[in-house]
Protein backbone atom coordinates (compact mmCIF):
# COMPACT_ATOMS: atom_id res chain seq x y z
CA UNK A 1 0.00 0.00 0.00
CA UNK A 2 1.04 3.22 -0.67
CA UNK A 3 0.54 5.81 2.25
CA UNK A 4 0.71 9.88 1.64
CA UNK A 5 1.79 9.71 5.37
CA UNK A 6 4.90 7.75 7.32
CA UNK A 7 2.79 8.56 10.89
CA UNK A 8 -0.22 6.81 8.93
CA UNK A 9 1.63 3.92 7.67
CA UNK A 10 3.48 3.29 11.18
CA UNK A 11 -0.19 2.85 12.98
CA UNK A 12 -1.50 0.48 10.21
CA UNK A 13 1.97 -1.19 10.67
CA UNK A 14 1.36 -1.60 14.27
CA UNK A 15 -2.03 -2.22 14.48
CA UNK A 16 -1.62 -4.96 11.68
CA UNK A 17 0.87 -6.70 14.03
CA UNK A 18 -2.42 -7.87 15.94
CA UNK A 19 -3.63 -11.68 14.97
CA UNK A 20 -6.33 -11.74 12.75
CA UNK A 21 -5.84 -8.07 11.44
CA UNK A 22 -4.42 -7.40 7.92
CA UNK A 23 -3.40 -4.05 6.11
CA UNK A 24 -6.36 -3.23 5.16
CA UNK A 25 -8.47 -3.91 8.40
CA UNK A 26 -5.71 -2.26 9.99
CA UNK A 27 -5.76 1.04 7.65
CA UNK A 28 -9.93 0.91 8.51
CA UNK A 29 -9.87 0.56 12.67
CA UNK A 30 -6.85 3.74 12.38
CA UNK A 31 -9.06 5.58 9.74
CA UNK A 32 -11.94 5.10 11.97
CA UNK A 33 -10.02 6.16 15.05
CA UNK A 34 -8.93 9.15 13.51
CA UNK A 35 -12.47 10.42 12.77
CA UNK A 36 -13.25 9.81 15.92
CA UNK A 37 -12.84 12.61 19.11
CA UNK A 38 -8.99 12.32 20.53
CA UNK A 39 -10.43 10.74 23.96
CA UNK A 40 -10.87 7.12 21.90
CA UNK A 41 -7.19 6.73 20.90
CA UNK A 42 -6.46 8.58 24.43
CA UNK A 43 -8.74 5.67 25.91
CA UNK A 44 -7.24 2.71 23.64
CA UNK A 45 -2.83 3.85 24.16
CA UNK A 46 -3.55 4.37 28.05
CA UNK A 47 -5.80 1.09 28.70
CA UNK A 48 -3.55 -0.74 26.88
CA UNK A 49 -0.13 0.88 28.33
CA UNK A 50 -1.96 0.49 31.86
CA UNK A 51 -2.93 -3.10 31.52
CA UNK A 52 1.41 -4.19 30.17
CA UNK A 53 2.29 -2.26 33.19
CA UNK A 54 0.25 -2.52 36.02
CA UNK A 55 -1.26 -6.07 35.36
CA UNK A 56 -0.47 -9.06 37.93
CA UNK A 57 -1.09 -12.42 37.89
CA UNK A 58 -2.31 -14.38 41.02
CA UNK A 59 0.58 -15.54 42.83
CA UNK A 60 -1.83 -19.17 43.98
CA UNK A 61 -3.35 -19.66 40.41
CA UNK A 62 -1.71 -17.59 37.83
CA UNK A 63 -5.02 -15.87 36.68
CA UNK A 64 -4.68 -12.23 35.76
CA UNK A 65 -5.47 -10.22 38.53
CA UNK A 66 -5.02 -6.88 39.58
CA UNK A 67 -4.10 -8.00 43.29
CA UNK A 68 -1.75 -10.30 44.62
CA UNK A 69 -4.26 -12.94 45.41
CA UNK A 70 -6.58 -12.96 42.41
CA UNK A 71 -10.79 -12.97 43.60
CA UNK A 72 -11.05 -16.49 43.46
CA UNK A 73 -8.38 -17.62 45.22
CA UNK A 74 -9.09 -15.32 48.02
CA UNK A 75 -12.53 -15.87 47.94
CA UNK A 76 -12.98 -18.61 51.19
CA UNK A 77 -16.44 -19.81 50.09
CA UNK A 78 -14.59 -21.24 47.08
CA UNK A 79 -13.25 -24.84 47.80
CA UNK A 80 -9.41 -24.38 47.14
CA UNK A 81 -8.48 -28.14 47.30
CA UNK A 82 -10.51 -28.86 44.25
CA UNK A 83 -8.32 -27.37 41.51
CA UNK A 84 -9.16 -27.20 37.96
CA UNK A 85 -6.34 -27.17 35.48
CA UNK A 86 -7.22 -24.76 32.63
CA UNK A 87 -4.96 -23.38 29.61
CA UNK A 88 -5.65 -19.88 29.78
CA UNK A 89 -7.34 -17.07 31.28
CA UNK A 90 -10.86 -17.26 28.69
CA UNK A 91 -10.92 -20.68 29.98
CA UNK A 92 -11.49 -19.71 33.49
CA UNK A 93 -14.15 -17.01 31.90
CA UNK A 94 -15.98 -19.33 30.49
CA UNK A 95 -16.23 -21.96 33.27
CA UNK A 96 -17.06 -19.33 35.49
CA UNK A 97 -19.94 -18.25 33.21
CA UNK A 98 -21.37 -21.63 34.06
CA UNK A 99 -21.76 -20.67 37.32
CA UNK A 100 -21.63 -24.68 37.96
CA UNK A 101 -17.96 -24.81 39.74
CA UNK A 102 -16.99 -24.30 42.97
CA UNK A 103 -13.60 -24.78 43.25
CA UNK A 104 -10.44 -22.82 41.89
CA UNK A 105 -8.41 -22.79 39.11
CA UNK A 106 -4.50 -23.32 37.74
CA UNK A 107 -3.24 -21.34 34.83
CA UNK A 108 -1.10 -23.33 32.77
CA UNK A 109 -0.45 -20.32 30.31
CA UNK A 110 -0.50 -22.88 27.27
CA UNK A 111 0.11 -26.16 26.77
CA UNK A 112 3.60 -28.50 25.74
CA UNK A 113 3.70 -27.87 22.33
CA UNK A 114 7.32 -28.78 20.69
CA UNK A 115 6.33 -27.39 17.34
CA UNK A 116 5.74 -23.83 19.03
CA UNK A 117 8.56 -24.52 21.32
CA UNK A 118 6.65 -24.22 24.25
CA UNK A 119 7.88 -27.37 26.94
CA UNK A 120 7.36 -28.06 30.75
CA UNK A 121 9.54 -25.29 31.84
CA UNK A 122 7.40 -22.23 29.64
CA UNK A 123 4.32 -23.80 31.89
CA UNK A 124 3.43 -23.27 35.44
CA UNK A 125 3.50 -26.96 36.05
CA UNK A 126 5.88 -26.20 38.67
CA UNK A 127 4.06 -24.48 41.03
CA UNK A 128 0.86 -26.98 40.46
CA UNK A 129 3.20 -29.95 41.46
CA UNK A 130 4.47 -27.80 44.32
CA UNK A 131 0.91 -27.45 45.79
CA UNK A 132 -0.07 -30.78 45.18
CA UNK A 133 2.75 -31.53 46.97
CA UNK A 134 1.53 -29.51 49.98
CA UNK A 135 -1.20 -31.76 50.59
CA UNK A 136 -3.28 -28.97 49.54
CA UNK A 137 -5.36 -30.15 46.83
CA UNK A 138 -8.33 -33.28 46.98
CA UNK A 139 -8.61 -33.40 42.74
CA UNK A 140 -7.59 -31.66 39.85
CA UNK A 141 -9.79 -31.69 36.82
CA UNK A 142 -7.98 -31.56 33.88
CA UNK A 143 -10.03 -29.33 31.20
CA UNK A 144 -7.48 -28.61 28.68
CA UNK A 145 -8.27 -28.74 25.20
CA UNK A 146 -9.13 -32.15 23.89
CA UNK A 147 -6.02 -32.03 21.12
CA UNK A 148 -2.40 -34.08 20.84
CA UNK A 149 -1.07 -30.87 22.33
CA UNK A 150 -3.90 -30.93 25.69
CA UNK A 151 -3.36 -34.83 25.94
CA UNK A 152 0.16 -34.44 26.48
CA UNK A 153 0.15 -31.76 28.69
CA UNK A 154 -2.59 -33.97 31.01
CA UNK A 155 -0.12 -36.89 30.56
CA UNK A 156 2.55 -34.70 31.76
CA UNK A 157 1.07 -33.22 35.03
CA UNK A 158 0.12 -36.79 35.22
CA UNK A 159 2.77 -38.15 35.65
CA UNK A 160 4.47 -35.73 38.02
CA UNK A 161 1.56 -36.12 40.63
CA UNK A 162 0.59 -39.95 40.93
CA UNK A 163 1.38 -40.98 44.02
CA UNK A 164 1.26 -38.25 45.74
CA UNK A 165 -2.35 -38.82 47.11
CA UNK A 166 -4.11 -36.67 44.82
CA UNK A 167 -7.25 -38.10 42.16
CA UNK A 168 -7.10 -36.96 38.98
CA UNK A 169 -10.53 -36.11 36.59
CA UNK A 170 -11.12 -34.73 33.13
CA UNK A 171 -13.98 -32.86 32.26
CA UNK A 172 -16.24 -34.90 30.42
CA UNK A 173 -16.59 -35.15 26.55
CA UNK A 174 -19.18 -36.15 24.81
CA UNK A 175 -22.04 -34.39 22.62
CA UNK A 176 -23.14 -30.80 23.20
CA UNK A 177 -26.45 -30.17 24.24
CA UNK A 178 -28.37 -29.84 21.89
CA UNK A 179 -26.32 -31.34 19.45
CA UNK A 180 -28.25 -33.80 16.51
CA UNK A 181 -26.35 -36.64 17.17
CA UNK A 182 -25.91 -37.22 12.81
CA UNK A 183 -23.56 -34.49 12.69
CA UNK A 184 -21.35 -35.43 15.68
CA UNK A 185 -18.01 -36.87 14.59
CA UNK A 186 -17.30 -40.54 15.39
CA UNK A 187 -14.51 -40.07 17.94
CA UNK A 188 -16.57 -37.67 20.13
CA UNK A 189 -20.36 -39.78 19.83
CA UNK A 190 -18.36 -43.21 20.33
CA UNK A 191 -16.55 -41.37 23.43
CA UNK A 192 -20.27 -40.27 24.87
CA UNK A 193 -21.36 -43.78 24.23
CA UNK A 194 -18.44 -45.52 26.27
CA UNK A 195 -18.53 -42.54 28.72
CA UNK A 196 -22.03 -42.93 29.93
CA UNK A 197 -23.64 -41.62 32.76
CA UNK A 198 -26.59 -43.22 34.79
CA UNK A 199 -29.93 -41.70 33.26
CA UNK A 200 -30.87 -40.46 37.27
CA UNK A 201 -27.50 -38.88 37.17
CA UNK A 202 -27.83 -36.80 34.11
CA UNK A 203 -30.65 -35.16 35.88
CA UNK A 204 -28.73 -33.22 38.24
CA UNK A 205 -26.86 -31.26 36.18
CA UNK A 206 -29.87 -29.45 34.48
CA UNK B 1 -18.00 -11.53 30.43
CA UNK B 2 -16.61 -11.96 33.85
CA UNK B 3 -13.30 -10.01 34.68
CA UNK B 4 -10.99 -10.88 37.40
CA UNK B 5 -9.23 -7.64 36.63
CA UNK B 6 -10.35 -3.88 35.81
CA UNK B 7 -7.25 -3.52 34.00
CA UNK B 8 -8.63 -5.81 31.88
CA UNK B 9 -11.89 -5.09 31.39
CA UNK B 10 -11.11 -1.63 30.34
CA UNK B 11 -8.80 -2.63 28.49
CA UNK B 12 -10.84 -5.02 26.29
CA UNK B 13 -13.83 -2.00 26.19
CA UNK B 14 -11.47 0.34 24.46
CA UNK B 15 -10.58 -2.17 22.12
CA UNK B 16 -13.91 -3.53 21.33
CA UNK B 17 -15.39 0.37 20.64
CA UNK B 18 -13.37 -0.25 17.26
CA UNK B 19 -15.42 -0.97 14.07
CA UNK B 20 -15.77 -4.97 13.96
CA UNK B 21 -13.95 -6.16 16.25
CA UNK B 22 -15.89 -7.79 19.51
CA UNK B 23 -16.09 -8.24 22.64
CA UNK B 24 -14.46 -11.64 22.23
CA UNK B 25 -12.23 -10.07 19.90
CA UNK B 26 -10.64 -7.98 21.88
CA UNK B 27 -10.15 -10.00 24.68
CA UNK B 28 -8.22 -13.01 22.31
CA UNK B 29 -6.23 -9.29 21.26
CA UNK B 30 -5.77 -7.82 24.45
CA UNK B 31 -4.39 -11.64 25.68
CA UNK B 32 -2.40 -11.60 22.84
CA UNK B 33 -0.47 -8.38 23.59
CA UNK B 34 -0.04 -9.27 27.07
CA UNK B 35 2.02 -12.22 25.91
CA UNK B 36 3.89 -10.34 23.91
CA UNK B 37 7.26 -8.54 24.65
CA UNK B 38 6.65 -4.30 25.94
CA UNK B 39 7.70 -3.17 23.00
CA UNK B 40 5.01 -4.31 20.87
CA UNK B 41 1.90 -2.09 23.16
CA UNK B 42 3.51 0.51 23.28
CA UNK B 43 4.71 0.55 19.62
CA UNK B 44 0.15 0.44 19.07
CA UNK B 45 0.13 2.65 21.87
CA UNK B 46 2.67 5.50 20.77
CA UNK B 47 2.28 5.04 17.13
CA UNK B 48 -1.42 5.93 17.71
CA UNK B 49 -1.29 8.60 19.79
CA UNK B 50 1.23 10.16 17.51
CA UNK B 51 -0.97 9.78 14.62
CA UNK B 52 -4.18 11.39 16.26
CA UNK B 53 -1.51 14.33 18.02
CA UNK B 54 0.50 14.95 14.79
CA UNK B 55 -1.37 14.37 11.82
CA UNK B 56 -2.12 16.53 8.81
CA UNK B 57 -4.42 17.07 6.31
CA UNK B 58 -3.27 18.63 2.46
CA UNK B 59 -4.33 22.48 2.80
CA UNK B 60 -5.22 21.68 -0.95
CA UNK B 61 -7.18 18.54 -1.20
CA UNK B 62 -7.50 17.34 2.11
CA UNK B 63 -5.36 14.15 1.58
CA UNK B 64 -3.66 13.04 4.94
CA UNK B 65 -0.40 14.17 5.13
CA UNK B 66 2.24 14.94 7.29
CA UNK B 67 3.40 17.87 5.48
CA UNK B 68 1.34 21.17 4.36
CA UNK B 69 1.00 20.00 0.92
CA UNK B 70 0.47 16.17 0.33
CA UNK B 71 2.95 15.13 -1.95
CA UNK B 72 0.60 14.53 -4.65
CA UNK B 73 -0.29 18.08 -4.66
CA UNK B 74 3.48 18.71 -4.24
CA UNK B 75 4.20 17.22 -7.10
CA UNK B 76 4.81 19.12 -10.13
CA UNK B 77 4.46 16.53 -12.71
CA UNK B 78 0.81 16.12 -11.62
CA UNK B 79 -1.67 17.73 -13.77
CA UNK B 80 -3.29 20.06 -11.23
CA UNK B 81 -6.06 21.19 -13.33
CA UNK B 82 -7.51 17.32 -13.45
CA UNK B 83 -8.72 16.24 -10.05
CA UNK B 84 -10.60 13.34 -8.86
CA UNK B 85 -13.22 14.11 -6.41
CA UNK B 86 -13.15 11.01 -3.61
CA UNK B 87 -14.93 9.85 -0.53
CA UNK B 88 -11.57 9.22 1.60
CA UNK B 89 -8.20 8.17 1.81
CA UNK B 90 -8.57 4.80 0.55
CA UNK B 91 -9.85 5.62 -2.54
CA UNK B 92 -6.82 7.50 -2.88
CA UNK B 93 -4.41 4.75 -2.36
CA UNK B 94 -6.53 2.34 -4.59
CA UNK B 95 -6.43 4.79 -7.59
CA UNK B 96 -2.62 5.72 -7.04
CA UNK B 97 -2.36 2.01 -6.44
CA UNK B 98 -3.50 1.54 -10.61
CA UNK B 99 -0.50 3.78 -11.51
CA UNK B 100 -3.22 4.95 -14.41
CA UNK B 101 -3.81 8.55 -12.63
CA UNK B 102 -1.63 11.57 -13.11
CA UNK B 103 -3.51 14.61 -11.99
CA UNK B 104 -4.96 15.46 -8.57
CA UNK B 105 -7.14 14.95 -5.72
CA UNK B 106 -10.03 16.16 -3.73
CA UNK B 107 -10.67 14.29 -1.12
CA UNK B 108 -14.31 14.94 0.56
CA UNK B 109 -14.28 13.34 3.99
CA UNK B 110 -17.53 11.19 3.37
CA UNK B 111 -20.70 11.43 0.75
CA UNK B 112 -23.92 13.80 2.19
CA UNK B 113 -26.19 10.88 4.10
CA UNK B 114 -28.98 12.59 5.60
CA UNK B 115 -30.04 9.39 7.71
CA UNK B 116 -26.25 9.85 9.08
CA UNK B 117 -26.33 13.28 9.60
CA UNK B 118 -23.95 14.28 7.53
CA UNK B 119 -24.66 17.22 5.06
CA UNK B 120 -23.08 19.60 2.81
CA UNK B 121 -21.24 21.68 4.92
CA UNK B 122 -19.57 18.33 6.84
CA UNK B 123 -17.35 17.52 4.04
CA UNK B 124 -14.94 19.56 2.21
CA UNK B 125 -17.09 20.65 -0.65
CA UNK B 126 -16.71 24.41 -0.01
CA UNK B 127 -13.06 24.46 -0.80
CA UNK B 128 -13.52 22.60 -3.68
CA UNK B 129 -16.10 25.03 -5.07
CA UNK B 130 -14.09 27.81 -4.30
CA UNK B 131 -10.83 25.79 -6.09
CA UNK B 132 -13.27 25.80 -9.39
CA UNK B 133 -13.99 29.82 -9.36
CA UNK B 134 -10.56 30.34 -9.26
CA UNK B 135 -10.28 28.58 -12.51
CA UNK B 136 -7.71 26.32 -11.50
CA UNK B 137 -9.45 22.94 -12.57
CA UNK B 138 -10.31 22.48 -16.37
CA UNK B 139 -11.79 18.76 -15.42
CA UNK B 140 -13.82 17.16 -12.31
CA UNK B 141 -13.74 13.69 -12.41
CA UNK B 142 -16.33 12.40 -9.77
CA UNK B 143 -15.12 8.49 -8.45
CA UNK B 144 -18.06 8.40 -5.51
CA UNK B 145 -19.01 5.05 -4.72
CA UNK B 146 -22.18 4.39 -6.60
CA UNK B 147 -24.90 4.66 -4.23
CA UNK B 148 -27.87 6.72 -3.71
CA UNK B 149 -25.58 9.15 -1.16
CA UNK B 150 -22.93 8.86 -4.04
CA UNK B 151 -25.00 10.02 -6.57
CA UNK B 152 -26.56 12.97 -4.18
CA UNK B 153 -23.39 13.99 -3.51
CA UNK B 154 -22.59 14.33 -7.39
CA UNK B 155 -25.29 15.90 -8.29
CA UNK B 156 -24.72 18.66 -5.07
CA UNK B 157 -21.66 19.56 -6.57
CA UNK B 158 -22.26 19.30 -9.91
CA UNK B 159 -25.10 22.28 -9.47
CA UNK B 160 -22.49 23.86 -7.06
CA UNK B 161 -20.07 24.43 -10.03
CA UNK B 162 -21.76 24.66 -13.28
CA UNK B 163 -22.00 27.65 -15.50
CA UNK B 164 -18.28 27.97 -13.89
CA UNK B 165 -17.04 26.56 -17.05
CA UNK B 166 -15.51 23.33 -16.07
CA UNK B 167 -15.88 19.85 -17.63
CA UNK B 168 -17.23 17.16 -15.55
CA UNK B 169 -17.18 13.28 -15.82
CA UNK B 170 -17.41 10.09 -13.85
CA UNK B 171 -15.31 6.79 -13.58
CA UNK B 172 -16.98 4.01 -16.33
CA UNK B 173 -19.42 1.91 -14.66
CA UNK B 174 -19.31 -1.93 -15.96
CA UNK B 175 -18.25 -5.68 -15.64
CA UNK B 176 -15.12 -6.05 -13.84
CA UNK B 177 -12.15 -7.44 -15.77
CA UNK B 178 -11.96 -11.00 -15.68
CA UNK B 179 -16.12 -11.12 -14.50
CA UNK B 180 -18.64 -13.86 -15.67
CA UNK B 181 -21.74 -11.35 -17.91
CA UNK B 182 -24.05 -14.16 -16.40
CA UNK B 183 -22.84 -13.74 -12.29
CA UNK B 184 -23.28 -9.82 -13.22
CA UNK B 185 -26.16 -7.45 -11.79
CA UNK B 186 -28.74 -6.40 -14.62
CA UNK B 187 -27.99 -2.42 -13.62
CA UNK B 188 -24.59 -3.35 -14.20
CA UNK B 189 -24.89 -4.83 -17.21
CA UNK B 190 -27.66 -2.69 -18.58
CA UNK B 191 -25.49 0.39 -17.96
CA UNK B 192 -22.01 -1.16 -19.72
CA UNK B 193 -24.02 -1.53 -22.93
CA UNK B 194 -25.70 1.51 -22.56
CA UNK B 195 -22.47 2.98 -22.00
CA UNK B 196 -20.11 0.87 -24.47
CA UNK B 197 -17.14 2.50 -25.74
CA UNK B 198 -15.72 1.90 -29.15
CA UNK B 199 -13.85 -1.32 -29.43
CA UNK B 200 -10.29 0.58 -30.68
CA UNK B 201 -10.46 2.50 -27.71
CA UNK B 202 -11.13 -0.38 -25.57
CA UNK B 203 -7.74 -1.47 -26.01
CA UNK B 204 -5.48 1.56 -25.28
CA UNK B 205 -6.44 1.34 -20.97
CA UNK B 206 -4.47 -2.19 -21.45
Amino acid sequence: MDFSSKLLENAVYEMSQLPGIGKRTALRLVLHLLKQPDQRTEGLATSLLDLKEKIQFCSNCHNISDTVLCEICANTKRDSSLVCVVEDIRDVMAIENTGQFRGTYHVLGGKISPMEGVGPQDLTINSLVTKVKKGEIKELIFALSSTMEGDTTNFYIYKQISGLGVSTSTIARGIAVGDELEYADEVTLGRSILNRVPFEGSLKSN
